[in-house]
């Protein structure tokens, strides 16, 4: 996810008329945070009994691991040649073919990347940081907003629209105008009602210390951390703050989207991310955690076939030589986007609850500037460019190589009818749509270009799409259906939890699944 | 700096009573951002001429290292056996004995560590960064501001009072109430004089997404980034949002006072550090920039003497002996503190504006615990505790080793009149003192302590204060002062700039000082 939901939701009024206002926009089930701190304990050992997982992204992966540990003879299936399912890192000579579109083959210098899949882990996400620390991943702090960075509105009226302003001047001056505003009607006794003296002084010292008003009459004139003018440094001059907006052309601008109390659940500013890319968290599982040797990789599931004692699973290699392998239990943990094109042999109600989760698409690229310009011209050290351009969404600034010499930014994270739109473009288009874009918000944009590697993840094969999403309906009506075994078969993945869209909601499905797994198998044994 | 200028005058106004506020509470004249962006192009060289530079601080580093590149023949005296000033990091094994105190030899494990002098590096501060980068000092993000973490004050009232609770429960709920009740007096009527109706519409839409108010009512309820009893994972449960505190409670509590429209300018969010310590960054210059060949260590300056055509500095060195170091031009970057005991032979006047800087009592202490409990058990990643107890200041989590075994944090930063009373405990008691508030805010925090090092700077010999302070009246009549040359000796620090007590003050002074020496030198060439 790349916004808050209340962003995402408010970008989709903005642009209107796409597939998904249809849906209602409470429609997103997507729970946003992580219950789950630590891995069920499988008691009394899995000795003598074979689980057969598809898939080898974090939630294959975590149930290999975890079932293996416990003595379960495990095998994972995995399709692609590389672990991690979504959880990739574009670096040099990544390829990647989308359905009908041409290969691109990433051209980064080395050292260079781009988590085009997840790329961020909130510091509540304590399954996926249980597996960070057990596998001894390093991490590293990602800027998840910076007060520095520009945001650039398209929608709105006045002086301030259609330019890059920086979020520290839109904050102080919407906050400082309104405590303003808010002051003087208590002053002349509008809270008269609500609060007694005593409460009214300290919620007028409050509005004070909120707008950094001053003097008896609470006016708003600014705040050193907006920003100034002349900067104090050495030398005679003590330095000049930047003159305010005004509220009118702040209101305007519609750049106050972007405020709020506090950040949402899922978009909090203390965020980790891997040194050197996200797939350094499924390297964890496959090296350290020693369930590479448990893959077998380029193996696609052609068929899922299951009886009172055991599993089979049709599978074709990357020879084309068809298989099938055999185990006492599955967990499955291929998408549902993709799974309901092949021959599960499930249930009619079943299937149907499978048909209830969307997938959502979703569009992202990395650009490889050859000079940090947003950090040596304009002192933003990551964090996001947000915009109401919803095919752009937000540009977002690394955080990892600081002060280095090349940098490779987000150039755009869209959704739905927008992904859907610019997924449609080549390449070398998606680029050039990108770089234009950016154009507008940093001069040094399109010179400072190097190369680009874009994925639309509704296009690529073996997920069609970025995450699962859920309406309030399906949630209630289809959701607890999937979490059932489907005989034998147990699905996991962050399309069955409360965590859509994150790693943590793979994880903590898989933890749910093999318990409920261990305890059949062990009541059968 | 610990906290924002603003805090810092808040606590001493809660306070009362200190030396400090006798001063007013307008007397900081300490600037807060850096203006240069780069050294000063010294052309033409300095051949033939000899600079003597008194102190390795950030200042006489800087010094040392740009008319040294220039053709300037530098010898840089200083008093201790190692550079950087207060840059210090205290490590295993480094010592420090406070005037009339016992000698502390920090007993830290390996890899842990305290910044007791400056510690974050603002993304403004393009001086420092210059160095960063210029010395390849690897650094990493300073997380200065965290939502997830605690603050315990202890002044106010009510059940929120004494208590932990957590910043984004304040923000979300000051906030979101203030919306709440600004909204209602709005579609009351209160704003029809100050704005037209689609203003106050798009208002009343600012409102309930600061708020996250609800429905037509704009009704307050929380919101999810304040938290969860019940966190969604995977499973049937969606997740419970935590109840809101009332308004009175949070406002009798007083924790609003850490809340502010946006950070004070060098309070920052996005702020950084060097990895493995702030010394880093003078060993930059020691190492890579060359400096270190060129300074005399454990030389104190006894005596500074000067005529039309150079200068002479006697000094004695660790054993006692003593010597003349004879130059063209000197230097000068000992705080005032300490220089204006030692026998310069500056003019009357000019002894008389250094007389006009005061020093900062202040005190730190590092903790070293044996478990990382504020991250495994309160999922706080680095920020700070901030209390109303100005004896504590604020509790420090670090920024580095995430997920770690052990950890050191920072547990207590106190300045002025409370700094000066917890410096007169002995290290045993000081540490005493810190543990037992910290326990106040984390169970875990007494049988996790192992051991400390703290640091008291106005008892720390060659510094005699954390840093100089200039009322608004010194600034106007003595600062400009010092700004000159004294004959051939030029003054340098973060005490000569308006960002006091940061090393982009110290940086920048020292560029501004040797521009006007190398001018001066050029012209008499």
């Amino acid at each position: 996810m790349s916004m808050t939901r209340r962003a995402f939701l408010e970008r989709l009024s903005a642009v209107g008329g796409t597939t998904l206002m249809l849906m209602g926009l409470e429609a997103f089930g997507m729970g946003i945070a992580s219950a789950q701190t630590a891995p069920p304990p499988l008691q009394g050992g899995g000795a003598g009994k074979k689980v057969i997982i598809l898939g080898a992204g974090v939630a294959g992966l975590t149930s290999a691991y975890e079932l293996g540990k416990a003595g379960y003879d495990v095998t994972v299936i995995e399709a692609r040649a590389f672990a991690g399912g979504r959880s990739q890192t574009a670096r040099k000579g990544f390829q990647l073919t989308e359905l009908g579109g041409e290969t691109q083959t990433c051209n980064f210098d080395e050292g260079q990347y781009i988590n085009h899949g997840p790329w961020r882990i909130p510091f509540h996400h304590r399954s996926t940081l249980h597996y960070i620390k057990e596998f001894g991943v390093e991490v590293e702090l990602f800027n998840n907003d910076n007060d520095n960075s520009f945001m650039y509105f398209t929608k709105g009226s006045g002086p301030l629209a259609n330019k890059p302003i920086r979020k520290r001047e839109v904050a102080a001056d919407m906050r400082g105008h309104t405590a303003d505003i808010f002051a003087k009607l208590a002053q002349n006794g509008a809270l008269d009602k609500q609060m007694d003296a005593a409460d009214r002084e300290q919620f007028l010292a409050y509005l004070s210390a909120e707008g950094y008003l001053k003097g008896d009459a609470h006016d708003y004139h600014g705040a050193e951390g907006r920003g100034w003018i002349t900067k104090p440094g050495a030398g005679l001059v003590a330095g000049e703050e930047a003159p305010i907006y005004k509220l009118g052309d702040v209101l305007h601008s519609e750049a106050w989207k972007v405020l709020s109390s506090i950040t949402d659940w899922d978009q909090q500013r203390t965020m980790f991310q891997p040194k050197g890319g996200m797939y350094m968290l499924p390297m964890g599982f496959v090296t350290k955690g020693g369930v590479g040797e448990k893959i077998v990789y380029s193996t696609v599931v052609e068929k899922i076939r299951q009886n009172a004692k055991g599993v089979e699973i049709s599978v074709v290699n990357g020879e084309g030589k068809r298989s099938t392998v055999k185990g006492d239990y599955c967990i499955c943990t291929i998408p549902l986007s993709v799974l309901k094109s092949i021959d599960t042999g499930f249930s009619a109600p079943f299937k149907a609850a499978m048909d209830g989760c969307a997938y959502a698409p979703v569009g992202k690229i990395g650009l490889q500037m050859k000079r940090r310009f947003w950090e040596e011209d304009h002192w933003i050290y990551g964090g996001h460019v947000y915009t109401d351009n919803s095919e752009i969404g937000s540009i977002s600034l690394p955080s990892t190589n600081w002060l280095g010499k090349k940098g490779t930014l987000l150039g755009y994270y869209q959704f739905m009818g927008d992904a859907a739109k610019v997924s449609a473009l080549s390449p070398a288009d998606r680029a050039k749509f990108a770089v234009d874009f950016g154009q507008k918000v940093f001069p040094a944009y399109a010179e400072s270009f190097e190369t680009a590697f874009s994925v639309a993840w509704h296009r690529v094969q073996y997920n069609l799409g970025g995450w699962g999403m859920w309406s309030d309906e399906a949630r209630a009506r289809d959701y607890p259906v999937l979490l059932q075994p489907q005989g034998r078969v147990y699905l996991a993945g962050e399309h069955l939890s409360h965590i859509g869209g994150w790693q943590a909601g793979g994880i903590e499905s898989a933890w749910m699944q093999i318990d409920a797994l261990h305890k059949r198998a062990s009541a059968a044994a």
